[in-house]
């Protein structure tokens, strides 16, 4: 039978995951996705992911990749696997893609969405999808502050402490706040991501934000390339994998 | 000690909640309200809300009324329940009203909106809180059927079956349809509505937004008087209590 590559896009409410990678003793994406698709495609399955998006953390655009010698059309795979999936993951799209494709070697860029809910009181319908902040973020300030973070550096300040060793330069391509009524959204589209970057880099933001530092500080925090200079991270839920680019539309 | 009465606005996420009203097996947001604001006003509460919410059904807006003596500021109220309450239930505002006033007999109309997300395929993060219908629907065909509900009518027909006998007259005074993205909200401005009133409402609306029926099918099964000629129930999850109106500004 002939092998196929496929390339899914997949939609996730990441509350009730333990991340996408698949993990001994707690639910992930990955195991989900392998379970319920192998039953529609009748055989084992090994499912590459675009982004190991940590536990809590959603997914509008995650890229997945797998082969398979089904012979299922690619136009009917997103409405039949409603059918083997709980409500809160989707297939939004599915396409065949060259042998050598791979949704995670193959990724140019990504971008993720930090959602903040910032009023003195909570929203309920928010509370899984954004972090709420009460004092007034200024928006102004974040977006000077942004400024230090575009272009290739060494984000060491910014990476989680204890992870593994990996070089840590990366290039961030944009960065931008933009607020949406009482909903601050900020968005990161870069060529990689260190463990835990957008979440440390948001908790900064929001520092500065409420004036514990200042614009600048980004910078002399940047350069410090210390994790303890920088913020707290952001809690998991307010993150959100948008898209996920490629050297050739996907779709 | 001085009684006051005071009305608060909630703002909650029905999902986890078997609607408004006080229930002998299950938890309502009513019971919740008086067990969680004893502890935090210190004495027994009997709280009146002004809409008996289904269960699944959510609001922005309800409006709740109850007497208290104690002494504790408006102005802390929807703060310190915070420390009471569950991240899903919020109290927006804490106002004293005059010693009359009861929040469901009091109002004047109320406002419910009711949410379709309207593409081929689910949305995760919108699960809990939008009807999902596949097909396409014609906006301007169920606006055209509104026009039919707006005023004082009979409305027998949308009434649940089953329910007690009450006067079937209700007044509409606004109903309208806007689309925003692949979303339609649907507002109902009513002086009161029957039991399930605007969940079969929304049935019929999208019977004609899929063509199933035409526009002026909305006039012929309001005249009918009977249940079987309308549409099915809408489900829960899309319907909000959006606001309630009174004779003065409450805030």
């Amino acid at each position: 039978m002939q092998e196929r590559n496929l390339c899914l896009i997949v939609a996730y409410d990441g509350t009730a995951y333990h991340g996408f990678q698949r993990q001994a003793n707690a639910l992930s994406i990955q195991q989900l996705l392998e379970e319920r698709l192998e039953s529609l495609f009748g055989h084992p399955l090994t499912i590459h992911g675009a982004s190991r998006t940590d536990a809590g953390v959603h997914a509008y655009g995650q890229v997945v990749s797998f082969k398979t010698v089904s012979r299922i059309p690619v136009s009917r795979i997103a409405f039949a696997a409603q059918g083997v999936l709980p409500a809160d993951v989707v297939i939004r799209k599915a396409v065949v893609v060259p042998a050598d494709f791979h949704a995670r070697i193959s990724a140019v860029s990504k971008i993720y969405h930090y959602r903040i809910y910032n009023h003195a009181l909570p929203d309920p319908f928010l509370r899984r999808y954004a972090w709420h902040i009460r004092r007034k973020l200024d928006i102004d300030s974040m977006r000077q502050a942004l400024r230090h973070i575009v272009g290739k550096h060494d984000f060491s300040a910014f990476r989680a402490s204890g992870g593994r060793p990996v070089n840590p330069v990366r290039e961030i391509l944009q960065a931008e706040c933009r607020q949406e009524g009482n909903q601050i959204i900020c968005s990161f589209h870069g060529t990689g991501f260190l463990y835990h970057m957008v979440r440390n880099l948001v908790g900064t933001l929001v520092d500065i934000g409420i004036h514990k530092l200042k614009p600048d500080d980004m910078l002399r925090i940047r350069e410090s390339r210390d994790r303890h200079q920088a913020g707290a991270t952001a809690p998991a839920n307010g993150l959100c994998l948008q898209e996920v680019h490629y050297d050739f539309e996907l779709f």
